[in-house]
């Protein structure tokens, strides 16, 4: 077969614009100022309305999840159209997970604009997230118009309810991580399992589900590796990203004393770097030299590159199809290999 | 036909236990410790678990959603057997609500135990409504299970997505009001709307659905009634409850400063009660008696009697079948004589 030559800025030009489409749909506002502002403050956190509720196109986010789904659909050999309700609940999911994270770790800035509880307050924020989550959950019916069949359709929704499951579980897990010491390695990739790699995982296996295929828990496994490679990834970047480029402060998570992949590795191998931690004030730049000491950035950066070969080889297994095949392994080595 | 006997607590005691069995199977929790708790702060919140995770059996609520659901369901002609999944979900929805309110409106008690966020914080109590509504949705697919058609599947799902959407509504309405004056008895009534009868029009509309009636908006029509009047007959003791019964100190909406319907017919008729609701302090007593000057009790009162008409009415035109028939008179008729 021929190689088909495609760009994943082609097949993001093709498909966003029907994604947001979908997504507005489903939100379905019938007036911004609707419920006293309830889908204005939606409509703004997805970049398409001001704080004043006017419309306005705001850039909210990569949609990569949204794209996967459909990438998935058409590289298992079905019609990305028919997967556009799920893409849209997907990214609808992840908005859900924004705004409840953004309240429960007391962010104020969200791509560069307030956060919602930060211009609306706390109770208000917390129910428009709970609109999102039953925004997302009701795009499935809509699976019915598109000639998805109940079976598939089934199968889509029940996989959506467990990826809702795990993503709760793993914030958790990094909710309580936050409180208490000791966390390990093994239990660090349980909690961004949860967080972010089962929603990759979730994008994918639906969009196979609703292709038909029966290999979706190949396709679940490119997304789950896929998504603990790009997270190690943000971890690095949380420490040595260039500042230039990722638009944060140098070793910004340091500073926020995160616990993230190369800290915990650091944590357990350096009482140095324990005792820096404990202290009132943190000395960031003897935190990173200590990192690189005890090669906790080599660590992780093994990982990344371990999780990546990992969900290659899933792809591979999945056997993807056409355009959409070269285009989910675009996808991948432009997420792996981001510097920001 | 010979009018059947019944009571509501026969069905309760009949039916209770199956709501309960179908309840845990769709939380499934492997283990109360499990992601660190994030199960046991469920199975606490329900009753289940004390805060140690240890089991426990503790009241958790009047389960009143899950029967209108079964008892509509059988009225309408099904088996309330199989609704039992869409049962549990709108009970587990219920208690989604509970504990964001709680969050929300900074309640620390609940049914006489502190509520999830004054226990474990703020937000994992977020996290885990998260879980639980996440948990309700999920219910769906077990429809299938029990026999229920695909398009009475679909149809009962696309209710219960409705039903969450109109509750996000309703809560968002309230938390507006809390900071505004010259709220109207119309906008009032909106808000109960959402936040108090559509989930019972829900979970009535959703029984009748899955028995297969096409008169689920008579049944729908009974329940929003119904939760009218419920809502203002609780606003009615929030004000003239008896201490001894309802457990809660006398007049201790206005106390709170709760702007319930007598209050907003209260302030819109008397200065002197909005001079009395400015004030650092509140006069309590004085406020009551304003109120009662005003005829803000017969108002609210005339309202609750209006609604139980048409309430009763709705479930006349639905021609409910058999014992069930008689056991939703009964459920309303113990809702709307309660004293607490």
């Amino acid at each position: 077969m021929a190689r088909v030559r495609m760009s994943i800025e082609h097949y993001l030009a093709r498909w966003l614009p029907a994604v947001e489409d979908e997504m507005r749909a489903i939100v379905a506002a019938p007036d911004l100022h609707a419920f006293a502002g309830l889908y204005g403050m939606i409509y703004y956190h997805l970049g398409w309305a001001d704080a004043d509720f006017n419309p306005a196109s705001i850039p909210a986010g990569k949609r990569i999840r949204p794209m996967l789904c459909l990438l998935a659909c058409e590289a298992a050999g079905g019609d990305p159209e028919a997967a556009l309700p799920a893409a849209a609940a997907v990214e609808l999911l992840h908005n859900f997970s924004l705004v409840h994270d953004d309240v429960e770790d007391g962010s104020e800035l969200r791509r560069g604009r307030p956060t919602l509880w930060k211009v609306w307050g706390v109770p208000k924020a917390i129910n428009a997230g709970d609109t999102l989550l039953s925004a997302a959950h009701s795009a499935f019916h809509r699976l019915r118009d598109r000639g998805v069949p109940a079976d598939r359709q089934a199968r889509a929704y029940l996989r959506f309810c467990q990826t809702c499951a795990r993503l709760t579980h793993g914030q958790h897990l990094d909710l309580d991580f936050e409180s208490r010491d000791g966390v390990t390695v093994d239990e660090y990739i349980d909690m961004i399992e949860g967080k972010t790699a089962a929603l990759l995982a979730g994008a994918a296996a639906i969009g196979a589900i609703i292709a038909g295929s029966d290999d979706d828990h190949r396709f679940a496994e490119f997304g789950l590796k896929l998504g603990l490679a790009f997270q190690i990834q943000d971890d690095l970047l949380g420490v040595w990203g260039d500042p230039e480029v990722t638009g944060k402060p140098a070793a910004d998570d340091i500073a926020r004393r995160k616990k993230s992949l190369p800290v915990l590795y650091g944590l357990g191998n350096s009482r140095e770097l324990r005792e820096l931690y404990a202290a009132p004030e943190i000395d960031v730049e003897k935190s990173v030299e200590l990192l690189e000491q005890v090669g906790a950035k080599e660590y992780a950066s093994n990982m990344a590159y371990d999780y990546t070969q990992q969900a290659m080889a899933a792809l591979d297994e999945a056997a993807p199809q056409g355009e959409a095949g070269i285009g989910l392994r675009e996808l991948a080595t432009s997420l792996l290999g981001r510097t920001a």
